[in-house]
């Protein structure tokens, strides 16, 4: 039977230890807190904020969700993302996406203070991703790797297949792989032969936002299986990853949709925080 | 027999082209020029400088050549970057490495004004490439995308093993390979198992730098081959790439060294001339 890559263990275990910083850097006069913006309208965004909401109250760390009407201006949300910038009792912002047609949402991020992107969305943290220089890393591919790292695959020398080359998970990822020294293959919808591409891989970090794309055919026993997609299951009551659901049946191991990458995701999005306050307090932004 | 993939001839037309449009450029009244910073001790940057002068002499392109002793600090040379930003008779800046070492290259890179940054090196040129935005892109990893085109390969769904992730050629490279919907496998000195890798590859680039690196055991038939490795060849008489010298005779096609992927990339530098002045002109720069 395959191993199953739960994330609740690990999300509770860093759920700990932040909850301990958290603590550290109150007692030096600094309340952590962070500041969603969202634009109403997209269901699964407000179940995502609202998910945000309730861990940050877990962790002790300050939560502000700033909602706006679907027909707020580009110019209103960079007002709102400058004030947050300048504001000292913020250590972290997020813009929950997607975002309405006719909001250009990399020219929102490329007004978010670097040190407060706690998505790693920025201009300047992208290519610190890229070059592997200090900086703040998207939550979801760090999410992958924690799960790779768990399932006991040290990732230098092995081959990592992801599929999906996003801006939010399969590019940074690729990146990220690199530089722990995995060799790495990125597929996505013009792959030609992704079973092919597959059947040569340690590890499959999947993120294309397509259900049932990953079926029990292209895998292989040897497999470690990161399944990143979220899309909406097929009888529409809930969400399921990339892979079909007999396919961890199939590999070494797995990571459950849901349960897995996402469970994560969220946890890692505070450590965001921490780092990003580290990275203030180095930039002399902190009064402790 | 395999096909031998030249360089000249795709060198000969891109010059020939670059000529017609540097003489519209002067018959506007804008005399399109380079300037080249160079520290002297390498006697292949000489050598590399001197070609490039002599290249930009045939194509009608203004050359200077900036040449420092070894003991020149990062600040002089800084301040040298900047007057040379700063002068309109100047399209593009290029600073020949490696440098001795004290001198810190990835700042000097981030001093240059991107617009005259002919060798995509700097922080705006690097996310451009990584987002798939208008910039400048560095020359090699041109060179080899059009060796592989003038192949008769159409980049999109085939699968290319890039070996090398340097900042120079692998990359970059991955990024516009990635772009142009190829499926990009990226290995390196920690790849496991090279040999598997490029089995699987529809086309092989090399830029590891390591002379012999690819044998004919490792390539197949069906295998379009592009060397961009530079090597002081075994008897220490000229340059070779990373792949055995007989490993062309095994694969389907290949570009020799020298006379490959090097050759092409010194016309491709001038046609990145051409293309900062129009972003130059674009950006309200140029006295027409």
């Amino acid at each position: 039977m395959a191993k199953l890559l739960k994330a609740k263990p690990l999300a509770d275990e860093a759920g700990g230890l932040i909850k301990t910083q958290v603590q550290e850097w109150k007692e030096v006069g600094i309340a952590p807190a962070i500041a969603v913006l969202m634009v109403n309208g997209d269901p699964a965004s407000a179940a995502y904020a609202n998910a945000k909401g309730r861990l940050a109250g877990k962790l002790g760390i300050g939560f502000e969700l700033l909602t706006f009407e679907q027909n707020v201006t580009e110019a209103e949300l960079l007002r709102e993302i400058q004030r947050l910038n300048g504001d000292d009792s913020i250590h972290g912002i997020l813009i929950e996406l997607p975002l309405p047609a006719g909001l250009d949402s990399s020219r929102l991020a490329a007004a978010l203070d670097p040190l407060k992107d706690i998505d790693g969305i920025t201009p300047a943290n992208k290519l610190a991703c890229m070059m592997n220089e200090p900086g703040l890393r998207p939550a979801t591919p760090q999410s992958c790797i924690r799960l790779i790292e768990a399932a006991g695959i040290p990732l230098s020398g092995k081959h990592v297949v992801v599929v999906g080359r996003g801006e939010t998970v399969g590019r940074p990822l690729m990146q990220m792989l690199l530089h722990l020294n995995a060799t790495v293959t990125v597929c996505h919808s013009r792959t030609a032969d992704l079973a092919r591409m597959i059947k040569a891989a340690d590890v499959l970090v999947t993120a294309a936002g397509r259900l049932n794309l990953i079926t029990p055919e292209m895998v292989h026993t040897g497999l470690t299986l990161i399944d990143a997609g979220i899309n909406v299951n097929q009888d529409g009551s809930g969400i399921a990853g990339d892979a079909a659901p007999e396919t961890a049946d199939h590999v070494a191991a797995s990571s459950p949709v849901p349960g897995g990458v996402g469970t994560l995701t969220t946890t890692i999005l505070f450590e965001n925080v921490l780092h990003a306050l580290k990275l203030q307090q180095d930039a002399g932004r902190l009064q402790i």
